[in-house]
Parts: C-alpha cells; structure tokens; sequence
C-alpha cells in the first residue's frame, strides 16, 4: 500500500505538493520552473477550457492565434506595460546552433538577431500591432477575438500550477468604439468567470477591483475575482482589464466613427490560467488526496470489480461493464478499473487520491443481491444501493456532490472573512486566523504598502459586491474611508 | 464590389496568398516568418482539431502538456537529430529586459543563462527525459500521449501555413515494449491521418514510406501522406515515425519485462499542422475563392435575406431566422447575414470567397412562393427549392458535397499521375505535366540527389497501396529497381 498523504495540518505547503504529483496531475521538468502537466492533469485543464470556451463563444467571442514573439521594441511602446514585464522577459538572441566540435552543440555567434525576441508574457503588444491593421471605421468594431496559448513569465520561485515560468492560459482581447462598451465587455467577463469559478470550480469567489499598485501593467481598471484557500490564503484566480485607449494610443489604432472622426479605440483584455488547477486543488482537497467537483472530473464515477480470480472475474467485471454502458448512455463518465495487475485496495486508494466524485464496487454478493456499494469522495461515506433507478441515482448525486462541494467551501470562506476595525485586532487577525479582512482603508498606496510590508497582508480587491456605502476610518492611518476593502496573504 | 482574384491559371502563387488573405484566414505578422491565423482561418483549424483529436482518443491516447523550452544539451543526446534541426532552433539566452536609459528596453547582460534553452521544433527530446521517470516497469507501457502545440523552426523562406517560422501542430509521442507494437502504433497513426484527410479534409492522399533522405531526423522509418495540389506539386500532409530505441537509448529510457530483464523502450511520434489549412486551400479553392468541405466549414449555410428596407427587411429577416433555427435542430452550422451596411451582391461574393458551402437567399418573392434560392459553392450552381423538406434538402447537400470534392480531387489526382518509363520522358512530365510520377529507382540516395539537383522533384515515398511487386531499371543509372517510387516536385 502506497504511503499515506502528509496532512494539511502538518505541513500544508508539502500536502499541495504530494497531491500535484501523486494523483498524477503535473510534475517539474528538466527546465527550471516549467512544469510537465501529466495527462490526468490536463484532462481536468480540457474540462476547463471546453466549458469556458463555450462561455466566450456564447457571449460573441472567437479564437484566433497571433505569434509567440514579439519584437522587443514592442514592449517600449506602453511605459506601464514594460515596466510591469521587462524583468520577466525571456529573450531569443539567436536563430541556429551548430557543431561546437566536442560533440555537442554551441550557438551560433554568426546567427544573431538585429532585434531580440520576447517570448511572450501576455500578447497585448503583437496583438494592437495587429489590430491596427484590421480596424477603419466603426464597422470594424468591435473586435471580440480570444486566444488560448502558453506564456512565459520568468518567476524566480516557482510552484506546480500556482508560478511556474511557463503556463497556459486564455487571453481575451477586445476592441470597443466606445468607453462604455469596453467598460460593460471588462465586467461581462468578470461574471463570465464567476459563473464558471462558482458553477464549475464549485470555487465561490469575491468580485473586486483591484487598486492602482495591483493593477494590470498597462491598465486603467483591473477587476478580479479572488477565492480563498484552505490554509486561509487569497488566490487571485481571474482577472479582467479595462485598457483604455493605452495600447491603441501607443500602436495608433484609431478609427473612424459615425460622426466621421478619427478616434482612438477603447480595449480590454482578459485571462485565467492553469492557475486555476491550483485553485481548484487547494479549494476542495483534503487528506485523502484530491477532491474534484463532478462537472470537471475527467471520470466521475470509477467502477471496480471485486473477485478472486476464475468465475468471478468474469461475472463482476461484465456487471461494471453493464453499468458503465448504461451510465454512460445518460451522459456519466465512468472509468471501468478492470486491471487485474493491483488489488481492489490498492484502486480504492488510487482513485480516492485522484478525487473521483463517486466509486461503485461490484463483487459476487453484490450481484447476487442486485446492489452495488457506492462511496462518495466528497464526504467518504459508502452505502449499498440497488441496481434498480441507478441511473437516476448517479445523476442526481453528481447534482448534489457539486452544489455539496460549493455549499462547503462558502461556509469557510464565511467562517474565515473577518471585520476588524482596529490596527491591532487586524494585525491579530492576519497573523492568527488568516482569511478574509474587511477593513477600512485610507485609499492611499503609501498605507497599502506599508500595511503589507508590516504583515504581509495585501490589498485584494475593492469589492462590488460588499457593502460600500459604510464610511469609516483607515484601520492604519485613521484617516477617512469611504468603504472597507479585502485584506489577506495571497498565493 | 471588391476585386476579383487573380486567377490560378493567371499566377498560382499569388492566388492562394490573395485567398489566404481576402478570406481572412491568416496574415503576416511583425515578426519574421510569423503569422497571425485570424478568426476565420482559426476556426476552420479548431474544427480540424476537434475531428483529430477525437480520433486520437478513440485510439487510446491522452493529452498531455510538455514545457516549450529545451536545454540545449538534450538536443546532442541524439546524433541524427541534433543535425536535423540545429540549423532552425530559435535559442533564449536571457531572462531580463532592463531600462535602456533612451526611453527603450535592452536584454540586460546580467541575466543571461547558464545553459541556453532552445525554443522547441519538435519534442522528442524534453519528453524522453520526462518518459525516463514515468517508465520502470512493462506495467507502465504503452505510454500514448499526445500534445497540442506551438513549435518554433527559423525557416528563412515562408509563406502562410506552408511554411512559417512558429507554427501549430500535435505531436503524439508513444512508448512501446515491443518493436511490433511500436510498428503498429506508427501505422496506426498514419491511418487515422489518411481517414481524416479523405474523410474531413475530402482530400485524397497517397501514403508511403519515406527514403533515408527525407525520414525525421532521429526516426528509423517515417511514413507519410502525401496531397496532390492543383499546381501539380505534392504536400506531405502528415508524418508517423517509428523511432526505435534512438531516443531511449539517447536518454536512457529502460523497462522491466515480464521475464525480469532491463530493455529498452521503443518509439513512435506523430504530427500533423496548421499546414494543413494550406493543403485544404490549394485542393479544393477555384478562382472565386475558398471552397471549404462541409465537415469543416465554420458555417456550412449563409442565409442572405434580401429586401428593401422597412417591411420587407423585417419580413425576410424573420425568415431567415426561422430557417436557421430550423437547420440547427439539425446539427447544420448556419450563419444569418443580417448586416444592414451591406448590398446583398456584397454578401454573396464575401461569402462566396470565404466558402461557405450553401447559400441560402430569401425574398420576399421567395416567401410568398415558400421557396428559397440556393446555391452550391462547389459547383457554383442555383436552383429554386420549396421550403417543405429544406432541412433534408441541405442535410443531404452537405453530404453531396463533401463527396463529390473528394471524387473532384481525386479525379484530378488520377489524371496527373503518371508512370515515367525512360529519363527523357521522366524529364518532360516533372517539366510539363507536373503531378505524381511513379518510376523505378536504384535504391541509392546518391541517385535521388542528383534526380534533385536535375529536376527539383524528389522522392515524395515508396507508396504502401501501389503494386509494389513490379521490377524494373531505375529510371536515372538503368540499376535494378524493386519497385515504383513516386516523385514529385513539393511544397
């Protein structure tokens, strides 16, 4: 039997770790910080982008693909953007290797590129290049184009899914005639992303914005959507930006309106990562390995056959194929453990640790009596039920295991979101409690900052949904408030 | 009106760059050699997508994600294959932008790496590092996984989709325990490829193995399918390599068999990419534009309503949504060209050349008459049909035209291939007709050069489906040959 799991309490940091690399979801590479993401892994990632990209197509939005470099001039155009980006920046210098004559390879000095090539770390630049070309007049608005790609960031410390120099992701950007437009298209994909954090991450997440030091480099509004961990920490797991006219002023995409003026045009931009795997993971896991909600489980119900080998085998394991055709004809997918080379033991505990919703075992009695015993991931209960109406049975506790999953992550974030009203039972709370602190705020980011330097707490947003009609007094400085904001250690 | 195209006859070469451009399908970008696939084109490749990876997951594989960087000395681990691709590799030497002090960024000499990271061609190396870890016992084989990805080769001359310096692509790479099995992989794979060509693309394929010049750089056999355009110049529009142990022996992937001995892991990979969308275009395009089959056209039926504006606008706009509404029950992917700031001739020649398979036009004529107009993009022809059974109408149509561009290409393809007997004739048909020619050949790459260097075609591959049993004198140096081979100047 495999070696149990660390648990949360012990060492949280090293429980989110074995989980990534036990149930076989990502792993580190040979290239520092790149992460290979396994293919049980990325079957979850497939989940999430099949479902998102129906949401982009159903709010107008279609795929298109620009290149991985951009010329390094590019980065120059927008002051905010390169600064934000310029130290993460990884650079192609040269386009060939060739012989070293010691049996290996060297770059080949004489293959210099005139202007270095950035790999890109979000495509906003290339992109407004792009779009200056596509956009006249008001006809050609608004562009509502996305793109599903990899980036690289040049992360210093970096964590399976969480930084990693490399990742995927999405990256949505629109082009709006108008300032209002691309203001209601930022917060449409806010909700777009909420829908999906809440309906199919079972992840409930606050809606905020973000202040000017967190801001999106290059942007004039950064809104984001931030869920809460188990171990108490933010994780900002979405975000949506309102540009402006920074990008179409800095590649002069301009267009001409109705009234026949050149006008600047408005921007936005959009994305969530394989981030949200982490998300994902650290929201619902627990000590017996991964825990995944049913609409983004690769399998949702693992069958495993219970036999000592001759007769039963065939009989238990033609049972699981029975039930999986019939499961999967209303739309369940099931995995039919049918190997013969590990032990039921040894398959309860794989598929636990890998976090399938629901597992069905079939031995000989079961057959006999016309049951099966069925065991939930989410709460490790078991009962035996009859074959008859299981159908019925499955769908509706897929149902109910999601909304089970969501109902009990809200609870904690409930139980973990605080109120705090001095600087002391702030400082308190941060360091003790953890979670969520709603506290009054000055506005200001020299008191942002130095709250942070002194606990480690950062501003997470200013959110829209809590209620900020409630004036106060800034927690640190004791000057006016016009509404608390969230305060927490984030990942 | 727009433009008419240039003509194939007219300049070939520029007619697939007019329609790559006119129907919106890609562009040049900024950088070298990169483009942009614009909406249009991109969804046309995620249709392709879809269908292949369907295919690949009916067959046993699994998706799985591999970092884009690879240490430059992975790539001298394999002898053959560090000669194929050194000369192309996009190579990143730094990490970090800084301030260049004159209002630009330079590549700050501090951060320059260790070893450099070369931008992938190809992953066979990075995942047979990976496989190392993933394989210990025969228990652990096959490994069948497969990866959708971005690729970087410096090619110095490139043209949309047919060449270009990053590109999209699968790549699947498997382990085996047995040569055999690895055998039957690569065939396997080569014919998923040729369904999907016939069956998706409607483009009529020859498979075959390559010689010893034109095999991947690392592989022991690379088999091939390989697409007559209407220039007569072939396309190789997949590959399946089987790669023997070259690059477990390269990174020292070994097993352990049932009988308790240490081996070595076979190999296949496989690949097809976004060239594809070119050997889509230059089969099946005439000189209005783009002809797309019906499996892969975003849109398989515009619906143009046509009106004067006031009632009859409302009117025929009513019914073109009814109609689409109905085909959707259907599974038809319909588009309703409603645009109000365009002509319908405007209409039909942008859809005409962005090749739509049907169009559906509908007046107020057509309303009172319960008919509508409809016209084949394949055969450019119009007929009146009753609006009673117009959902199997066009159900039928789509699959009418889906064959009947198969049979056209293939029917081209038969008429330009040839079977050469002597040199003087062999020389005349590469310089005039062009298309296949099946001729003996001695064997010796020397030959093939200077068949090369002679005529510029080469040997596209020894087909698997030609009767290969015929003896005979080689063509070129009278030698004696086994069989045809099938020459052919390339894309």
């Amino acid at each position: 039997m495999a070696k149990k799991l660390i648990s949360r309490e012990e060492n949280y940091s090293q429980w989110y770790n074995e989980i990534v690399i036990r149930a076989d979801l990502a792993e580190n590479s040979a290239v520092r910080g790149s992460m290979v993401i396994k293919p049980y892994g990325y079957a979850i990632w497939e989940r999430m982008q099949a479902e998102l990209d129906k949401m982009f197509k159903e709010t107008g939005h279609e795929n298109a693909y620009f290149p991985l470099f951009i010329p390094k001039s590019f980065f120059s155009k927008e002051a905010a953007h390169v600064a934000g980006f310029a130290k993460e920046c990884a650079v192609v210098t040269h386009y060939r290797l060739k012989d070293d004559g010691k049996g290996g390879v060297m770059v080949d000095p004489d293959a210099k590129l005139e202007e270095e090539l950035i790999v890109r770390p979000t495509s906003e630049t290339i992109i407004w290049d792009t779009y200056r070309k596509w956009v006249k007049s008001w006809r050609d608005l608004p562009i509502l184009v996305n793109q599903w790609a990899n980036v690289v960031r040049w992360e210093m410390r970096t964590r399976l899914f969480l930084r990693t120099a490399e990742f995927l992701w999405q990256e949505g950007h629109t082009a709006h005639a108008t300032k209002d437009e691309a203001l209601v298209e930022a917060r449409q994909m806010l909700d777009v992303y909420t829908t999906f954090a809440q309906n199919y991450m079972a992840t409930p997440v606050l809606r905020g914005v973000k202040t000017e030091n967190e801001r999106f480099a290059g942007a004039l509004e950064t809104y984001c959507i931030e869920a809460l961990m188990q171990d108490g920490k933010a994780l900002q797991a979405g975000t949506s930006h309102f540009l402006g006219q920074n990008f179409a002023k800095a590649f002069d995409v301009k267009y001409l309106s109705k009234e026949n003026k050149q006008e600047y045009v408005w921007a936005t931009s959009w994305g969530v990562s394989t981030r949200l795997m982490g998300a994902l993971i650290m929201t619902h896991s627990d000590d017996q390995g991964l825990v995944l909600p049913p609409k983004l489980a690769p399998f949702q119900v693992v069958i495993v056959p219970i036999y000592r080998k001759g007769e039963e085998m065939e009989m238990t394991i033609a049972k699981g194929k029975e039930i999986k055709a019939q499961l999967e004809r209303v739309g369940i997918r099931v995995k039919l453990d049918d190997r013969d080379t590990q032990k039921p033991g040894f398959k309860f505990a794989e598929w636990e640790l890998k976090g399938v919703p629901l597992r069905i075992a079939i031995g000989p009695r079961d057959i006999q009596n016309n049951t099966v015993e069925m065991a939930r991931r989410d709460t490790l209960t078991k009962e035996f039920i009859p074959m008859e109406g299981l159908q019925d049975k499955v769908l509706n506790l897929m149902d109910e295991i999601q909304d089970s999953l969501y109902n009990r992550a809200l609870k904690f974030r409930e139980e973990n979101t605080s109120e705090a009203n001095t600087w002391d039972e702030f400082k308190d709370i941060i360091a003790n409690k953890g979670g969520f602190v709603m506290a009054h705020w000055d506005g200001t980011s020299e008191t942002e900052n130095r709250i942070k330097d002194e606990t480690k707490a950062s501003i997470r947003s200013i959110p829209l949904d809590y209620d900020e009609s409630e004036e106060g007094k800034c927690i640190f400085s004791g000057k006016p408030s016009k509404g608390r904001v969230v305060f927490a250690k984030a990942y």
